[in-house]
């Protein structure tokens, strides 16, 4: 398997240069993520998530891969954005502004401040502005303190059925990582603790080896559509968070248990008869109730790569090699556009690209991106041996 | 066309049968909607406005077709658990409860309120039970008082963009009819004026003849996701109450744009290369948000059914008979399970059911029995002719 040149080569020369060329707003500052496909602005609301995401994306390039001026004032258009406008009197972020900044959602959505975080702590770092440094830890103590009730106010359960659910224990994961130079050594030994035991000992299911996206406060499973929900690219994509974990830490044994889990939940998330990893899935294999559930997504599938590379990095088998070029097959013959650059973010089960979007309410600068330097890193690594 | 006995026979040796098995809960009352191909029960959570839907559809049957005791029986069993579990202390309507009847997810959906409201109406009419009727008014006028923030604390918008939906004065245009006992004529009059008005007047744009699913408070349109948003199957569904207002007002010109605007929705909404009826759309023809936008509802098809037949009842024409017949073979052809009875809810785009679940979270015992019975009614009338 020799990718480094691949991932490098389309991440530096496809998508990164359609994110610049089309998403900057040049007047009122931040990006716009709604493109179609050959990168045209089609709606020009802001949602915070993403413009943090394309905030970090460019901040992480300028302070992993190359101090490229234009990156640095890219991110800096985008952060100054969310900072003067996102932010709530309470710290917390809207879910979406209008092109010019004013409030559309309010914070219902914790994920927004999550990657506000994670943008603010990169950005700090690359443009060694302070100020963002105090905003990034002042809005990760603010969603530890949110971290039991993620909705407030906007919560609709009447608190009968207490799930608990898996996106918050996983972001935690990645979050407390990259939030490593801003928090202090024990703050960071806390998270990474309570969140590794929540994904590894709670969600993860010891007899299936599957990880559902919800589960009972005490950790039990619950028989109701929440309670049966499997997201197969979203338990993959914490497996390689885990494997980060577990390379800090010098944890083979975690290594080894996420690189199994991500075999584990593509077995059984594949699809045997159109290739291509499901969206939603039953846990018992009852209707789910997401009419989306049988589609084939970009994120999940670049994520599953980055999981397959990771792991082969760690311990190469013939297994990850083996389902590493069933995904990268499957993945590079059909999201890619090879007209108009950028990838496809949706197809329907067959395959067929369902919206030419390239970016959207959910899809941004990010995971295309994010997914090519990380491969492209660990096969430089995974070649270089 | 003649169609009355293959609807009428649908409806009582095929569709109500396969509900009258499967759904009834003799231990816990109410009914089970989440019923698999062939009617095994694969979730016990109840939601109210399928709870609703179902008492009004027993009801209405008992009312208006015969006064057969197992369908009021039937309808008592949902009525009672309604009435005593659905109910916050304001006498708002949870979203859903447990099987039990424990409270489950919060009043932040007021449709649950309109169907108990239809479905009290009903029961109330077939069991001359004055309770129900007073639960039905005291409902209806509770629905009026939260008519301007229908979310109430549940609203996550800002108030920066103030859009308005057309969900709701489509609805109380059908509910005001159905509560026609149970309201002084003032009052129904009063409400069918404001819900025409906000139909045909500010909902429906004079320019292209399509209605959008949003606009702003003063009737302009909006460019963004949700004000750009077209429902086709909602636009025609909600013209077929026009018709049913302007037969009991008498008001052949509110008929003649009803019927008009069913035919230039259909003409926008029909999928040119697969047949069958778009689910969602982008009125500028951007990509839609919605990622099951191309999908084939059954809900859709059969309201269709239902429009095209009253409007070619008042006023036959050749354009509506050949609407009927492409929508009547592409909905026939492709929802029925011939082999364990009822109708598949979900299509792809291309046709094939991407679900065979006869009923869950959004599907249950209505728009199949309800449009069986209308066009079966509509049909007896067109063929005496």
């Amino acid at each position: 398997m020799k990718y480094a040149s691949l991932y490098k080569n389309t991440l530096l020369t496809d998508i990164l240069p359609f994110w610049e060329q089309h998403s900057l707003d040049l007047v009122d500052g931040g990006y716009y993520t709604c493109l179609d496909q050959t990168g045209k602005v089609y709606d020009t609301d802001k949602f915070t998530w993403l413009q943090a995401r394309q905030v970090w994306q460019f901040s992480m390039l300028y302070n992993q891969v190359e101090r490229r001026e234009s990156w640095l004032k890219n991110a800096k258009l985008g952060a100054d954005f969310i900072k003067n406008n996102a932010r709530d009197s309470n710290g917390n972020f809207y879910f979406s502004m209008t092109k010019e900044g004013k409030p559309l959602v309010q914070p219902y959505n914790i994920f927004s401040d999550c990657f506000a975080a994670m943008a603010f702590a990169q950005y700090a770092k690359a443009s060694g502005n302070n100020e963002f440094r105090e905003i990034a830890k002042a809005t990760y103590l603010n969603i530890l303190s949110r971290k039991d009730n993620p909705k407030g106010i906007y919560e609709k359960g009447t608190g009968e059925r207490n799930l608990k659910n898996f996106a918050l224990p996983m972001i935690l994961s990645n979050l407390v990582l990259e939030l490593s130079d801003v928090l202090e050594p024990e703050e960071i030994e806390r998270t990474l603790n309570y969140s590794v035991n929540e994904v590894m000992e709670v969600f993860l299911q010891k007899d299936s080896g599957l990880i559902y996206e919800n589960v009972m406060q005490d950790g039990s499973l619950h028989n109701s559509f929440d309670g049966r929900l499997i997201n197969p690219g979203h338990g993959i994509e914490a497996m390689w968070f885990m494997i980060d974990i577990g390379v800090r830490k010098n944890d083979q044994k975690l290594i080894q248990r996420a690189s199994d889990t991500i075999i584990r939940i593509l077995e059984y998330g594949w699809d045997k008869e159109f290739g291509g990893i499901f969206y939603f899935m039953d846990a018992k294999g009852h209707p789910p109730q997401q009419l989306e559930h049988d589609q084939k997504l970009w994120w999940v599938h670049l994520e599953t790569l980055v999981a397959l590379t990771k792991a082969y990095e760690q311990n190469p088998s013939s297994t990850i090699a083996h389902w590493y070029q069933k995904v990268h097959d499957y993945t590079w013959s059909h999201f890619p556009d090879l007209e108009h650059g950028e990838w496809f973010g949706y197809l329907n089960r067959k395959g067929e690209p369902l919206s030419t979007l390239k970016g959207g309410k959910w899809k941004g600068c990010f995971h295309v991106p994010r997914a090519m330097y990380q491969c492209w890193k660990s096969f430089e690594k995974i070649e270089s041996k």
